[in-house]
């Protein structure tokens, strides 16, 4: 017969809140009173079922990720960092990565809340009213990654988008650029859309650089074939521009395509920065200069966000803007 | 209070163990029962608590996914297929990326163990022992995918590899290439390395062209990085050649990067051709023609095979092999 909790706290000689405690990762107990719990369990070859201790302390030890609408190449990056601190922290993730299907992420969310996650992790995109119903019936906590939400008093793990897209724009303007345009995401996306529209307009204007409507192209969204469309506009509307600021990297590699095809030379005739810092912006080439979201780094935080907020119901959560940077790769040049 | 599943038996007017089997997707009842369950349900709001079922039908309705040393890029297709079939089957997928830490796999698998979830998908790694013998511990369905085991018999959900290989050779060969290298995998991995090199050999042999060994530069892993440093080798050895082979996409976009680099036009003075057909080989410049596995089908199928396995314990396992196609794309040119 498989050892139960009772024989570990047997063995070890401690109570069966205490082994629990320690199984759960909750405080409480010496480093000695670990030591000899760990011994006990290795000793006995007890394996907890998490099943049956979801029903002890009413936690299944699982956490929800959503990444709604979001490039395959940035959710797995921030998944990486999610699954790292949950891990760490005793918890497993289930994924819903409704990436392809927008639409899905009500019935997902129905779903993670039909497992009884102990938490969830919702991923780049506006929180809409029904997604905050459902958060409330559940009744547990819930941190943003990449996102943030106006409306709702959510806790995030974000970089400023205003600032990354002003900063972006200012490094073109610091390398002799005067003629700048930017393809954009969407004006109806508050969090990652006109934020960084906003900061480009704004970088602009503290350099005395009028902002005139021509300069800008907007998107549905954030993917390579939107660059691939935008930039041939934007050449069309604005000649003069040498360079261009893309809101993602997706969007950024598509301009290069573009570009290529229509045999102008990045960056000798035309400088792009990206957004994002994905795998791909070293990958194509010439490499992509572009503003650095730490990604994996955004994930991890919110993992343990979210894990501390489970294993302690009265810590207030704290939504942190993490540090972003600019990575200079071979696709802007230093104007004379 | 919440009703419970007796709350919905009683107002359908049928049994609970009936509930219970049309809330687990089983067979057994009639369309016009469901309909009067569903109804009921509806009705009452009843939310099933997974963790409960759990100790009904000793299910978890939860399968879990491991992918190891998986380029991010291959696994996030792979798993949207699998999520597909996962939750239209009524199960949630627990997701671990061991991607950045090949080692981590068995702790991983002790992990879904603890879970006890109903089955488990494995990507893109040979089967160790260990993992076969924790496999059997867990005493459930293991579907491969994008894998296959030469010592354990588990049913697999893959592309031919060796065919692959063949195939993009030979179409390098129809296209006027006589002097063909390739940018291999591992020596030592038996799946995707050493057939995807069989089969390029067999095809140069099949059309009278003699294989020597400066004709292959083969490498630990499958990523930019490896053909990125590949590229310089396999030119310095074997300078003649007009074509090349690369194992994976990641591979053949490095060799691209190279390529740029040393100022050697692709496809004008050297072709190249690829496999996988991920998302960055539509984005990279040229587009690159490459060898197209239907990742997130073959995810799709995996999915389905194991939710039919965990449902009906009696159901023969049968592996299969999806056809893979050649996307021609701009990365390969005609020799006259």
């Amino acid at each position: 017969m498989n050892p139960t909790i009772k024989d570990v706290a047997k063995k070890a000689n401690v109570s069966i809140a205490t082994v629990s405690r320690i199984l759960n990762g909750l405080p409480g107990y010496s480093e000695d009173t670990k030591k000899k719990v760990t011994a006990a369990i290795a000793d006995l070859g007890y394996q907890p079922n998490a099943v049956a201790r979801g029903l002890i302390n009413r936690r299944t030890q699982t956490i929800g990720v959503l990444f709604p609408n979001v490039s395959g190449m940035l959710s797995s990056e921030v998944l990486e960092g999610v699954e790292r601190a949950a891990h760490e922290a005793g918890f497993s993730v289930i994924v819903c990565n409704t990436a392809s299907s927008g639409s899905r992420t009500l019935k997902y969310l129905r779903l993670l809340q039909e497992k009884r996650v102990d938490g969830v992790i919702f991923a780049s995109e506006d929180i809409k009213d029904e997604y905050a119903e459902i958060f409330k019936e559940m009744n547990v906590p819930v941190v943003l990654v990449s996102t943030a939400s106006q409306k709702h008093n959510l806790p995030f793990v974000r970089v400023n988008d205003f600032e990354g897209a002003y900063r972006a724009t200012e490094y073109l303007i610091h390398r002799g650029h005067r003629q700048i345009g930017m393809i954009g995401g969407s004006n109806y996306d508050p969090i990652a859309g006109v934020p960084r529209m906003e900061g480009f307009k704004a970088a602009l204007t503290k350099h005395s650089l009028p902002f005139i409507d021509k300069m800008l192209v907007t998107n549905e969204g954030y993917r390579f074939n939107d660059g691939q469309q935008s930039l041939p506009k934007l050449l069309h509307q604005f000649p003069e521009m040498t360079a261009v600021f893309a809101a993602s990297d997706e969007l950024a590699i598509g301009a290069m395509s573009a570009a290529h095809q229509l045999r102008i030379s990045v960056p000798d005739q035309l400088s792009i920065i990206g957004y994002d810092n994905l795998k791909i912006s070293e990958m194509c080439y010439p490499p992509l200069t572009t503003v650095s979201q730490p990604l994996v780094k955004m994930g991890e935080k919110a993992g343990e966000m979210l894990t501390a907020l489970i294993k302690e119901k009265e810590l207030e959560a704290k939504s942190m803007y993490l540090p972003f940077t600019i990575v200079e790769r071979q696709t802007v040049k230093r104007m004379k």
